[in-house]
């Protein structure tokens, strides 16, 4: 495959879906053909998928059916979508893939970083993004953004109260370690061109 | 768990439905305490998945993604009505479990038998029947008694040609070899009352 994968990671709250639609709008204009998606959902059947994962109706869902979903879900966007349009070449960004599997369904559920990667390798069969950005900001400020803004929707992971999403925090800088190659820091807390900035910085490194 | 978990497993209009609610009302006026239960779906989470993998309108779903879905569905329901059935000591019937998956994904469709298990031991954490019952009928039989049952919604696997339900019946007899101990076979194509008693002597053979 000739293109490039590029995801983004991160809380809930760090921008990053806001940075991902200002990289291709750069990235578009230099030229490049740029794919932008997000997991869970990109195309119809993953969309369906991330209904039911989302809705705040099912408080009872096992933390293992929740994986599975995601990975059902990881695996109908990979085929459909990603694949595709790395083949023809193109940059694709995706807000979000196998790493929060592995830091929200493995370390902050307590299902195990190992168990979840490896049922997922089912899903992926071992495809991994070329460059992962990693939105560094802590817990606490990206909440505050999420809940300043009126117009996103709550989802049953904003439910999760704050020890939830400190654990994710904490899975972030464990992974950060551990794919020290592949995953790249940007303090996301800066103002949004400095974000902005240095998101490309880290994509251009790998073009 | 004190109960005893039976599944039933077969191909298209084998009548294992209407055997299992036959069987459930034999037990029950024997003072059995009995759940009768079905994959996918048994729970509202389950269902709401079934509705994806049954829903005619995706015929681009990945192979692989079904088994997931499958996968994801059924564990939802194992933590949420199977366990806690067997846990209170009942006969729980489920008409489908992971030999189903292992037969439609892991042979049909032909993801591989093992792969297919491996990623289900996320789902079940290896709990397996007591007993399953094999309804064997010829695909071209079951499929005449499908399509004779007006009132039978049609879903997403009935429009698989027969070519995919003698993939499905052959992969029901390589199961039945791997499994001899817990797998029994039932001639589905006698009487209903015949398959009745003899499904029901199986079963007493474990109870």
């Amino acid at each position: 495959m000739s293109g490039k994968f590029i995801t983004f990671e991160g809380g809930e709250g760090s921008g990053k879906t806001t940075i991902a639609a200002m990289v291709k709008e750069v990235l578009d204009k230099e030229g490049y053909r740029v794919t932008l998606t997000r997991e869970p959902g990109g195309v119809e059947i993953a969309e369906k998928i991330r209904d039911i994962i989302h809705d705040v109706k099912y408080t009872n869902m096992d933390r293992k059916t929740e994986a599975l979903l995601y990975a059902a879900s990881r695996r109908q966007h990979l085929v459909e979508k990603v694949i595709p349009a790395l083949e023809k070449g193109e940059i694709v960004i995706c807000d979000r893939f196998v790493d929060s599997s592995m830091v929200y369904q493995g370390l902050a559920r307590g299902i195990g970083i190992d168990e979840v990667y490896n049922m997922n390798l089912f899903a992926t069969e071992n495809i991994l993004p070329n460059r992962t950005v990693f939105f560094d900001i802590k817990p606490e400020v990206g909440l505050q953004r999420v809940y300043a803004n009126k117009e996103r929707e709550v989802n049953r992971l904003d439910l999760e109260n704050i020890d939830f999403h400190e654990r994710v925090y904490e899975g972030y800088l464990t992974i950060c370690n551990r794919f020290p190659e592949r995953i790249v820091k940007v303090d996301a807390s800066q103002d949004i061109e400095d974000v902005l900035f240095q998101v490309l910085e880290k994509i251009r490194e790998i073009l």
